[in-house]
């Protein structure tokens, strides 16, 4: 089985590329190393199943460049995108390009292709700002370009499984941590402390409190759920099923695996930006029932990314 | 009180940008004239309050050519749009373009002309394929580019509204027909039978059936909501609150007013396309409770409507 994986050397995206080679898959990965790294991929670069296309998605002969690479390919698992949803708030050109029109290109391909399978990396911003466990039942009613555009995604999809795809499945992600991250709040922490070890600025009051799960266990749900449901257009939730981390436990968490003592500066409001939703709690209901939980708190999975992104970030640079 | 009307010269936005100019406003008209027609503004064009705009928002000197027509722009109610579900099944850059992206451009001038106020011209097809009245309330999970980019448009309207907009309508129509049409089932029949009065082709086996709204009535409703509610983000639907009609029974109306007897020949599914909707009933309770509600059932709007086209097409030319 010849799978094509996009934003392959992202975060997620390498990840699930070496979890499929692992599975002796064969896997396509795409990359136009704008958010990805190639130290994400170093393990799996040489493998024999592995086949990289350094290319944007959107340019003109990403087709040509697929069909050189491999003869058929069974599914697709879209997951370029523009990951932030902070940088995309002040201009929406980038969650358009990056999210949707690459969703777009990748409907394309797989038409052209004769692809029927598609999977998306989609998130709990489709939402929008509410309270309570959230179900893939409630209203989707996104505040920010990110949840926006990840939700035309979703919709887009829908209508081409309406045309020719046989399986859709959308993945709506609670916040995803660990090792390979290239942004978010331990990362940004982390990032701020190697460049002033005495101050901690923290964007809004502290209080803003996320469902956080570790990235091994998305892969691990991920492949879970595709074993269990064959062909139609899914929506699922994975998360973590408690009430989440509060940013000021995870500055905390940070800051003792750092070994440091930092004066923490908070912000006024309870949002870190506009279009920053202050409190998200995830129903995952649906995915238990399928059969899954994960194994970790958030607070636990906060613990765990931490460590692995220090580890793997000794060398990083102060800006 | 000065207000931008998009797509001016469009089927609803010309019956819009006459009522305004009855009221004694300002109106700024934008079109294109890719649907719009010089025909359905001839009776506002030279009034002294009307300022038309021949031009594409997409170019790049839009915002220039709006801003020498005029120096205060209070709302901008934004109507251009790909109105045809049908044509964009095969190709989504016509609703990407002349939907979404116009609505994009539309913000963006907005905001660089510091614009607070944004009406926008919605559907019932962002609620997708369901059984049912529909209400606001109800997920959308469109199955068209028409519907997925009409949603989309709703949502980065949300997020611009998180980021400055003090005021955004969304109006979710129904069917809308009447004088100044330019594509739809009413005015398809005409045209065929004006081709070939001896058979009538009906897309589907003419038992799909939609609520249709007379586009006085709409324009009516629109000036209802606007006078009622103030600041905010809200989203009504437009319609009757009835079971809607039948294509069978609007293919009989239109062949009994156009004094014909042809063959009727119809298709052998249940739905006319790719992305049609078989069946979709308007819960319009939000509406009604506001305190308006049509005169007018969907068989009574479709017979006005339907004499109205023939008169207003008398000359149309055969294909």
């Amino acid at each position: 089985m010849s799978i094509l994986i996009t934003g392959a050397a992202g975060f997620i995206g390498s990840h699930l590329s070496e979890e499929f080679i692992n599975k002796g898959m064969k896997v396509i990965g795409v990359d136009n190393y704008q958010l990805g790294r190639k130290k994400n991929i170093e393990k799996i670069i040489d493998h024999k199943n592995f086949h990289f296309i350094n290319s944007d998605i959107l340019d003109d002969n990403f087709i040509k460049l697929v069909n050189k690479k491999t003869e058929n390919i069974d599914e697709i698992w879209h997951f370029a995108a523009s990951s932030d949803i902070q940088s995309g708030t002040q201009n929406y050109l980038l969650d358009m390009n990056n999210t949707f029109l690459t969703t777009a290109a990748v409907c394309n391909l797989a038409e052209q292709l004769n692809i029927l399978k598609i999977y998306f990396a989609s998130s709990g911003a489709v939402y929008g700002n509410k309270r309570g466990r959230l179900s893939e039942n409630n209203l989707c009613e996104p505040i920010s370009f990110y949840g926006t555009f990840k939700l035309s995604s979703e919709n887009f999809l829908r209508s081409n499984f309406e045309r020719f795809l046989t399986k859709v499945v959308i993945f709506r992600f609670s916040n995803i941590i660990g090792s390979h991250a290239t942004h978010g709040v331990i990362y940004d922490f982390i990032k701020k402390l190697k460049n002033d070890s005495d101050t901690l600025e923290v964007l809004g009051d502290g209080t803003q409190q996320k469902p956080y799960l570790h990235v091994n266990e998305l892969i691990d749900s991920m492949m879970f759920i595709n074993s269990k449901i064959g062909e139609g257009f899914n929506i699922f939730n994975i998360g973590p099923n408690d009430d989440g981390a509060k940013v000021k436990e995870i500055a905390n968490i940070v800051i003792e695996e750092m070994s440091l003592n930092p004066k923490i500066s908070f912000g006024s409001e309870n949002r870190g930006w506009v279009g920053d939703i202050p409190k998200i709690q995830f129903d995952t209901n649906k995915l238990i029932k399928l059969g899954w939980e994960p194994s970790f708190s958030s607070l636990e999975a906060v613990r765990i990314a931490t460590k692995e992104i220090i580890a793997e970030n000794k060398s990083l640079q102060v800006d």
